[in-house]
């Protein structure tokens, strides 16, 4: 797909290694402020550029440049701060301008991963809340970036506000299991018809007008969503390189009220789960994404609206959840925010790219686990 | 008080500043591992020993040696891999060896602080597990580290496996409130007494036979315990100085099976429930621990045994929850080699020690808490 960015950006005027010196030393504490450049200005990079030029914005990071293919007739609707910063609708500008650090917000249409190889060949950091970036080109690009000595961060891909990704990236565990509800949007869709007892288009109708999603929450609804946030769980805490399309789904598109009563006759209700559970004997990766059962005392049924939840399972310390708004601009730029801090406090990091092996084997729902699927 | 420790360490022969040179470089990947010493050899530091000398050990990290007053004995008492590291009965051998990084895991009654300092000036990074160090030196602690190029970290101090040091460190969004679970001892002793109807002499034997305690849990039970790990939340989530002692603290040791009849009554339960809340613009930090009535729904009643847990509100977020074992050799373990793993990852990273302030206002219970503490 060609990206409508793709119009003003070209890719040849990219200098290859033009290294910035933006390093730390040790004593500098919060002197420099970090210059931090947004790509593009839809919902999130909006919630983004409101946190970073208003008045709790965190002190070590500065807002200076906004580039959107619509950046003139975006920045007149602005006030200030925001309309006085750096406007413009070429990449290039970015790229060549002083930022350390490029936000990539643009929309799902665009070639975002070229935009972030882009970035990293500029010498800037780059913080993306792309899932589908980091599904399908994350250990190439995380390469890039540390062999850039640049650093790459995606909080926000996975979980919005939920800090899942960290959790599992700095783990002391060794991981067995992971249960996941992923996706804010089916759960908002879900979690509306428990309540209301409504058919799934009205649910979808008020996700929409709530901005949970783009008018269209196929991808959401069938599972793709959570099959490639599944894929980079797999890749941070199993050391695993799985393609989303060898994750097992079953769409929830058509859970139906019905289906709902008879959940809560067994005391409980219908969400759609994510599950990767990893044997290393025989290196066999059983890994799905289905609407299923939940219990209602469970964290899964008591996530409501875009609320997300993980359960993971570790050998050693047994169970840990985290739990947070999974969808919203607000919360994609709380996940967003904590990876440009993290970036700000220490600039000279080298951040090692993953090695991840193949699993020999992989597998989608066993016959105890369909037996709940709904 | 004056540890036992201290009779074999003799600050004078520790040099000052003497830096080794460990920092990694784009692409050196994974093939230098970071050298680890263990400070003590009690519950957690067996855990620790026997995860990073075991067949899952993070492949970045090598345990070379192990430091405990009564080494040659505990030494004799190991088998392989563990009997054939270097032991020590001297802490100076160890702040004189090649270790990278200093594992703090002394017990109560040690001067772990001035083990901590003297890691740090002798060029160590430290991870420590211990709250008290934290609450009370972790700022200057923070300080030195930053100054020596060499890192502090403890995960492991707040909520053992569960992940809500860095959650805090590292959020994106800012903090009004945390409500927490933060004493994995009071959790079992009274999720027992819950279970069993029983009085709490019975849960507290109970506890201790499963290692979640020493013999006298009574800085658990009264609040003191939660009281120094909520301080080090308020310097990470609020950048609020806060001592120990300013925290109101309603001790957890009266309470009697008949609260928890009553509880059920009104379909919930008792925890002891760490609060605080910071109101910015008065300067009022309101922060005690108590055993209050907590929901049957909620993840606090729903924490069982040495759970931890903890629900934390952000300004733009929303709720963010975390749980995860709170106590237990095996869950400090899991923070601790978090920390050890992340350090290994960037050993040149140059973490910024925080800059707090000190609250204008500090209260307690408000009268609708109140209502509901037990």
């Amino acid at each position: 797909m060609r990206g409508v960015l793709g119009l003003w950006y070209s890719r040849s005027e990219v200098g290859l290694n033009s290294f910035q010196t933006s390093g730390n030393s040790p004593g500098s504490g919060h002197t420099s402020r970090c210059r931090v450049g947004l790509l593009g200005f839809g919902t999130v990079g909006l919630a983004l550029a409101r946190r970073l030029a208003g008045p709790d914005a965190p002190p070590s990071l500065q807002l200076t440049h906004i580039t959107d293919r619509r950046a003139r007739e975006k920045q007149a609707r602005q006030s200030e701060p925001l309309a006085s910063l750096t406007w413009t609708d070429r990449f290039d500008d970015l790229l060549t301008s002083d930022v350390d650090i490029i936000v990539e917000a643009v929309s799902a249409s665009e070639p975002a991963s070229d935009y972030v190889r882009a970035a990293l060949l500029a010498g800037k950091s780059v913080v993306t809340a792309s899932k589908l970036v980091i599904a399908h080109h994350g250990p190439a690009l995380l390469t890039l970036a540390e062999r850039q000595g640049r650093q790459l961060r995606f909080e926000a891909a996975v979980g919005g506000a939920m800090p899942i990704v960290r959790a599992l990236a700095d783990s002391g565990d060794r991981l067995l299991s992971v249960d996941a509800i992923l996706s804010g949007t089916s759960n908002a869709v879900l979690s509306r018809m428990d309540e209301l007892g409504c058919e799934i288009e009205e649910a979808i109708a008020d996700a929409c007008a709530r901005s949970y999603t783009d008018a269209d929450p196929s991808a959401d609804l069938d599972g793709v969503d959570a099959s490639a946030k599944l894929a980079i769980l797999c890749a941070l805490g199993f050391g695993l390189r799985v393609s989303p399309a060898q994750v097992e789904i079953r769409t929830t598109s058509r859970i139906r009220p019905e289906d709902f009563r008879a959940a809560r006759l067994r005391n409980g209700t219908i969400r759609q789960i994510a599950h990767a559970d990893f044997d290393r004997e025989r290196s066999l990766l059983s890994i799905w994404v289905a609407p299923m059962f939940v219990s209602r005392a469970s964290i899964f049924a008591q996530a409501i609206g875009p609320q997300n939840a993980a359960v993971m399972v570790g050998a050693f310390g047994g169970e840990v959840a985290v739990t947070g708004a999974g969808a919203g601009g607000d919360a994609i730029a709380v996940g967003a925010i904590g990876d440009l801090v993290a970036i700000a406090r220490d600039r000279a990091a080298i951040v090692p790219a993953p090695v991840l092996v193949e699993p020999k084997n992989i597998s989608g729902l066993s016959d105890r686990q369909l037996a709940e699927a709904v």
